[in-house]
């Protein structure tokens, strides 16, 4: 991982920790919000540093965007909660530690996703975004679209369907199923950079969707080929469910080379803004290299 | 039920439906949204009538209103999904129809649960509300603050702590905890036509906090006393299930005494505003009046 890049995710992971461990502590201390906090914890913090470091761009200064960044991180991680429940994908470990509803119960992580989801877009109504109440708003409608049954809740169901399915998905269902599943979120992180940064999104749009279809490539590369250790969760779950994935349909090095080149894709929507958007180029290039 | 409170009860309901409807049909028809359209089917809609009849009481067209009256509707449905859930109150039967696990699975009803929590904040931002930004975005907060940590999920949280508690929960208890569970979103129902309208929603808030707990405890009544054609889902559960409720601990008549005090409390907090309030008297003597 370049340095810089490096040193901008922490920087930005750092500062929506602060920012959800200061919203979850006006909470009572009850096992569904240390369930809350819980799944606030860790995680590479990507979608709040596309949020951050799309804003910068665009001269938003980090402690108007980090609000925005710690509410995508409230959705992403109140969907990995459900997720891993028994009845969807019935995982134990997460970011290598024991999944919610292992620690706790399946109630309280069924409760702890729906605060999650509830914290995210009061998240979105903070004053200190510094934003005025039409961009604010237009931030929740998006995220709410980008959450829903047309975007990641969406995706989801897909990809439970596509589990029972009697055909195995083609490419295009399953490229459809994950710009849904973790594009839609992925998509709204630097959009959002975008909007509160007064531009129109579309370049970061581009670049955003692109990057995230590469990430889920790098995923299912990840699920053949990483270990446990790295990855702080379960791998060889598709291969072993019988699940169409990008490497299954791609073959591991056809699946390599489409990921190249949608980091190519995500490069090429950058150059309008070259120097300035290195460290977003640098981060498109890190979710194919990645080891967990 | 008065004839003027069931009409009005039936429109609202009528509006909300048609809402829930139009904004559902955007959706792709799938199972998911299937699901989601099943659980927003019916239901008394109460929290519906409380932010129309309030916004009514100043000044606030319906076809304003409704769009935060399906809001609340739609968090109301997600809410009874996902507490139906087997590793919740595991129910099978819900307005007098199998619930959506049953009809569906449990994964479907996670996520057609969080799929409608979404929707709801989607729905607080249409322009159709003819409410300034910086007003949606307050119902957009308090909605928020209502179905969250800190009010309906805390409220399910507190239930569910309860079961398995040494000691049974105490009237304090309790009552902290209806607060919560369905005080919240009932309380914000109104306190949103109030604030559509442009006043103070203290009293607003005063009235349908006491109408909530009111119906709360008729909920408790019907549990021993109605039957499952009248009420539409299962009954006896709390008392089979050794839980406290406002009846294990008051006694029936006890219960009905505080129920009718209750809805005094609602009916002075109404006072200032006289005959065109009357409406709203009129719900507040429903609740404890009402067989399902």
């Amino acid at each position: 991982m370049p340095g810089v890049f490096r040193d901008r995710l922490q920087e930005c992971a750092q500062g929506v920790t602060v920012c959800l461990e200061a919203a979850l502590d006006a909470y009572d201390d009850v096992p569904v919000t240390r369930a809350m906090r819980y799944a606030c914890a860790g995680g590479k913090r990507l979608r709040a540093f596309l949020v951050m470091e799309a804003g910068r761009l665009f001269g938003v200064e980090d402690a108007r965007s980090v609000w925005a960044a710690a509410a995508v991180e409230a959705v992403h991680a109140y969907s990995l909660v459900h997720d891993d429940l028994p009845c969807m994908d019935d995982d134990d470990l997460r970011r290598g530690r024991p999944t919610v509803h292992v620690k706790w119960d399946e109630a309280t992580a069924v409760l702890a996703g729906d605060a999650l989801q509830s914290l995210a877009f009061a998240l979105l109504c903070r004053d200190e975004m510094g934003a005025g109440p039409a961009l604010r708003l237009e931030l929740v409608r998006s995220l709410a679209r980008a959450a829903g049954a047309a975007g990641m809740v969406l995706g989801q169901a897909q990809d439970i369907a596509a589990e029972t399915a009697p055909a195995r998905l083609t490419l295009a269902q399953i490229t459809a199923l994950q710009a849904n599943k973790t594009g839609a979120l992925i998509g709204w992180s630097a959009e959002a950079g975008a909007l509160l940064g007064g531009v129109d999104p579309t370049a970061m749009r581009l670049y955003s969707r692109a990057l995230g279809l590469a990430f889920q490539i790098a995923d299912d590369i990840l699920d053949v080929e990483g270990d446990v250790a790295a990855t702080g969760k379960r791998v060889g779950k598709d291969a072993a469910a019988g699940k169409a994935t990008f490497v299954s349909l791609l073959g591991l090095e056809g699946a390599r080379a489409r990921a190249a080149a949608l980091v190519e894709e995500a490069e090429a929507a950058l150059a309008p803004y070259g120097e300035r958007a290195q460290t977003l180029r640098e981060a498109a290039r890190f979710v194919i290299s990645r080891e967990g």
